[in-house]
């Protein structure tokens, strides 16, 4: 499943396995992040702690979220982040094609003009952030966005070309079910 | 010093008023990073959480940790970190060369054969995040780096390319003092 | 469904009108890369003959066109083909994850050493054509493909570098049904 | 002449014979793509008759085609398809200074606007076809072309992004002929 | 010092001793460039000859030509010069901290909108000279420059990317005053 | 003939005249290069100086002088100097065809592995010098080429690199003599 070893659910700490435990009751099976996140638990706290004040602190709708994570994803090649987070983008968005759209090429998604200046921002960040200026935040404001908002756009891009880089290393493996969930 | 604009420090949340306290003290003026990231508390305390645990909980010496962070801000062009850590690594390295050798070209720097091959992995890592392989790991460990020290150098690389485009975005600058400590 | 107007079914040359009944036929709806290519006849029957000829006259197995075929398109950002093809790679390998993986990453997919060599060929002859040489060719043999799979890969290749940017410029949108084919 | 070992002219079938016959009659030579493309007399046919659709079937000048051509196998960095259509496009546009100014910068070239245009659109295409919206074929449009030159503007950059990559892979090589026609 | 060996000073021809001596007198130290290019006496004067055109007859102040090499040689991965210059930009922009923005990131420097557009033309020339037309040119005369300023600014562009290149296939060194000079 | 305002050449300093005047017997025509550098006499010196120096005193053939020149002119897509130096190339190599394959394709080119090998890091050079390192001069040493040699390869790459880039800024137009020079 991932690079790392990783030692068994009992045998971790229980706060770990607390948090694994809910996972897996929330999502049906253990999203294999859990588990391999867990190879360091001072970094496994470290890591969802971030990810969970970003989901739970935001100006961003959701969807707005998952949308930005496949779009990241899809252009750092990550396979764990785009299927795991394609299954949440069809879920959040109700639509079962948006996360195979976002993941090939945004630019091919069925977008308002908000959302593609949103998704262009995204991958100008992921490609080439030291070109990105001022002049492309404001770009965002005359799109609607709010300065939290960009904010929280620019946060939720770095986590995930943190969160990636983490993924490929480890070569963290996609579980069966993150491939089929929400096609319906 | 930034393009968000953040409270005055007493009207910051009390345990963020103390963190920056004591930097400040460590330091003897306060990194503009730790006003920055007050913008949104609960990301300012993800930000700091994530980072105490990779310095702290490491496998690799604090030095090693500043030179991969001086070379991956180098790779993204981020001015505040290379400047920040240039410092930190001048400081931890004892060295004040190393710094800006690592930020123009690792290559060029004065390295063993296991700190530049370190450095390589950061730097593919940082460009091409979708072509590392099992085969990267693999170089590492022949170059006597154990299963944790590369996963710190991952979570390194991971996290600075995160803050790297936080830094980008909200336009931090850094502290004047930082460009010239550790360079007697 | 297409930048360029295409005409009514019933409005197009008969040899046309019966090729799209047999394709519908076949797959229960009309695949719209059929409609699109329909705008001008005589690229028309080039296009599928071109086609007809790379999968039924090969050295390849059908499941290894396809892979290729998904590789290729992942690489050059082509939702159309990921997605239409994706569904032929899940059917023809009888592997419902292979393709959401080799759009996504082949580096990542599951693969014996030749199939991974065939797709390192097929992403180099597509990124960087002009940098590939002989050596490249004696890797693939070293791997097993004979001299006719050799110009068969590097044929489905140069095809569907054609198809991707005609499907991108004319903007063709995968029917609805070919997201969820073989994902059972 | 290739890295695949083609028949004697007398032992192809005789339909391919016809054609090389024709082309050697008008050119004085056989062009050395209709020997290497004789390995597998399927693909033979394919791809020419898709060559001749493209030029018989044109909203575009014949000169304009061969443009293209150079330009896109110059961007592709092919020997066989920068020479043998650089003599075509010296012949066909009645300048034998354009193909060398093509084939290396079409920037450089002595253009009007409309033929700038579609050789920036060539281009693009060529090397980055993901980036390629809507927008670009507008452009095309405020230059003069129709809807349908659009199309062939796209059919011939995708037809040599084809070419240039079955030409480079079997190494095809340009016959002396083609470096000095039309040079005069 | 250098991948090239270099005689002693006192075995080099006359001339080139003297202007060791001047420079050696000028700046405190001998710099290695001086040293590092006496491999060849005839490339030795053509080298500063030219370096010493570029800054003796020019429309450009010397801060701005220093900015310039500050900026190409960060974008080139140069050690020596970004090190060497960097000292002399300090020097001459009276800025200790100037050099260290140019050479991470020109966009992140504090710089008016000329100094800017100088010097995103100079990293374009750099890094895509091939994409460089008129209209960059249109681009620097809004910008206050003149025709001879342009051409100056083209010329320190052009050779600092022939000066990166010999230092770093030479592997010249720093002094280590250049990377303390100008810093107080 | 350029985007700079040059003189006529009666009213050119007496030594440029004199320098213009050989080059135009010795070629039956006058080089565009000689006009256009004449736009600032201090730097027409400089640059022909050092052209001198590297074709008068250096360990390579003429003959590989010029291939360097046409293969890094390619590399940085400069009509002027593809075109007058693929004229030399011609001359000097006494192959018609040897330019045309270099400027389009080292690879493609008839060389040995010698050769091969010296344009292999003249093009490493020009596109990503930061990546060079001693390891590519010991493939050199290893094909031949002694100390001096190298030095000199990397001087003609690093001074076309120079030279590319002027001739773009200034829009040099080569000759049209220079086209056809050297191809019977």
């Amino acid at each position: 499943m991932t690079n790392f070893e990783v030692p068994e659910i009992d045998a971790l700490p229980e706060d770990i396995q607390e948090r694994i435990e809910k996972e897996t009751e929330d999502a049906g099976f253990t999203p294999n992040v859990f588990r391999a996140m867990a190879y360091k638990p001072s970094h496994f706290w470290s890591f969802f702690d971030y990810h969970d004040a970003l989901v739970e602190d935001s100006a961003l709708e959701r969807e707005e979220i998952e949308m930005i994570v496949v779009t990241v994803s899809g252009a750092n090649d990550c396979l764990y982040c785009v299927v795991a987070h394609g299954a949440l983008c069809r879920v959040y968005a109700e639509d079962p094609q948006l996360a195979d759209q976002l993941a090939t090429n945004h630019r091919a998604a069925d977008l308002g003009p908000n959302h593609r200046a949103m998704l262009d921002f995204a991958v100008k960040l992921t490609n080439s952030p030291g070109s990105v200026t001022r002049e492309d935040l404001l770009v965002l404001r005359n799109n609607g966005f709010s300065e939290e908002a960009i904010w929280d756009i620019a946060s939720v891009v770095a986590f995930y070309n943190l969160s990636n880089r983490l993924a490929i290393v480890a070569d963290m493996r996609p579980n069966e079910e993150f491939y089929s969930i929400g096609r319906e």
